[in-house]
């Protein structure tokens, strides 16, 4: 365990760097608008949509920054991580776009479909185990074999300033937003995000959503105190995961506030965005939507901008379907 | 039957009057692009996005420009139209912004969805027998009793010159395109597109598009005589019309093809699209998208302009899912 006084936390210089060290590689991601959201929240919503990103979903702005920034002679080796979801396929293209061979460690009973996505871009899967300690070792041994570096899906510099890039973006192009909100899993884009934000707007209000039945950071940010829960079950599950302590300080000193929504909201947002905006967005990806149609923040006459964070859904399987 | 010497065929100026007529209704959509679609057709496409237009299609552009060129004493008594698709809904929010009633001759088969999307934009619903006869034997009467001007969903200047400025907007954003390629249903969005890309780009190559299950198009084509089938059959509903004499004459005159595809692509094309780049298009929509997957049309090395034209799908019957 790294002790707090050991963190770098990334400046709004290191979001700056990182958006010229992506630029070539990464998309500068539309932001959309819709009438039928704004009647329906009263608010005037931007969408900043990283559904549209390289690999799916924002996680290619941090993985592409961590890739890009090794030097050469460490670079050569490779990079690895551990992910069963977006960041694994966000490493293996940065990596690949860099030339590098990429390692992801991922648990036995991952959908062949993301199996399939991580293999498509030149990664080498290596199977586990599903649970923390197996994925742990495993990416262990993985390094020690190969000399490659570790990329962590959000207790990482690199990965925190490139995922600050997107709301970088989001309000270079819209300057007058009163608020910016992000769904909240490791805590890297929200850090990111925050990071930002405070910078160019010093007197914007930051907001964390997350689901209830994955709410450390909530219950984090609450009592002051970093809080881990093993096991945590929701359908938005890129949110599955806990802060550490690093993204715990930067919500801490940065957030306006972090609030819930249940698993029924969140299906019922994700439904919404299709059927009204005609775009592809996945459970995790909807928690904020879901926050301002249950009214858990009030956007009425505000102007949000609202980061979609990815669009990696099996279509075979849709939430709202029975089975 | 109108003679063909009647017919208006609209011209460049009339598409530049409605792009000016429309401007403030209706939005400018964007061209997106994806790596991994111009990978796998080894060609450049520029999607021009029409499924996030206003009511979810292109409709919209000839439906409005229709509705704001009536004089005032023609409008105040309202627009009318028969349509189970997207031309009723484009219609009815058209009528809604100019603030005149708006009627529209349903069969009453019709989902449910699409009814209450109809009334949802305040339009006044006629239910009828789902045949031809009936459909406009109950407009004769609407028109009959309200005094409202019919609308035809395709056969109209207005219509076809509104439908035009999509290509126009693609056009002028991308001035090097080598193919334009659009979907054939009754052919007013082909018949806009080519005269405006005829005339901004005349060695442009102007491609229709067809389910092989509703040809009628290509059949006229490629016998120079207009062809009319009775019942068409394709999971591309909104392609099951046929061209009639006004859209012929322009689909001869300037097209370089047409080329057709079966509903099994089509369902294919509907899914790539989906998945890689994490929008949502209806099935008519991604007719252009098979015939470039299908090889039907050979886009290596190619510019290529494809208008996706809608997306207004049922999320709970999707066209790859068993029953």
């Amino acid at each position: 365990m790294i002790s707090s006084t050991d963190l770098y936390i990334p400046s709004f210089e290191d979001v700056k760097k990182a958006s010229a060290r992506i630029k070539p590689y990464a998309k500068r991601t539309p932001v959309l608008t819709s009438r039928t959201l704004n009647e329906i929240s009263g608010g005037n919503i931007f969408f900043k949509c990283e559904n549209f990103q390289r690999a799916g979903a924002f996680k290619f702005r941090g993985a592409c920054n961590s890739v890009f920034a090794l030097a050469e002679n460490k670079a050569s080796q490779g990079v690895a991580t551990h992910s069963s979801g977006n960041h694994g396929q966000a490493l293996a293209l940065a990596a690949q776009m860099r030339g590098i061979p990429a390692y992801v460690v991922m648990p036995e009973n991952s959908p062949k479909v993301k199996l399939d996505a991580v293999e498509g871009y030149g990664a080498k899967v290596i199977r586990c185990a599903s649970n923390q300690e197996a994925r742990e070792s495993t990416l262990e041994n993985v390094v020690n074999e190969t000399g490659a570096i570790f990329i962590h899906p959000y207790d990482n510099e690199n990965v925190i300033a490139g995922q600050g890039t997107c709301a970088y973006e989001l309000l270079t192009d819209y300057p007058e937003l009163d608020i910016i909100m992000a769904p909240v899993g490791g805590g890297g884009l929200i850090s990111g995000t925050a990071i930002t934000a405070r910078h160019l707007m010093p007197d914007i209000n930051v907001i964390g959503t997350e689901p209830e039945q994955a709410d450390d950071a909530y219950q984090s940010f609450k009592t002051g105190k970093l809080q881990k829960f093993d096991t945590t079950n929701t359908i938005a599950d890129g949110l599955r995961t806990t802060l550490c302590e690093r993204t715990f300080h930067i919500i801490q000193n940065n957030l306006n506030d972090i609030v819930t929504v249940t698993d029924e909201s969140i299906i019922h947002a994700m439904r919404t965005i299709w059927e009204r905006m005609n775009i592809i967005i996945e459970a995790s990806c909807s928690v904020p939507v879901a926050a301002i149609l249950e009214k858990k923040i009030d956007v009425t006459g505000k102007k949000v901008g609202v980061i979609l964070t990815g669009g990696n859904v099996d279509l075979d399987y849709l939430p709202w379907q029975k089975d």
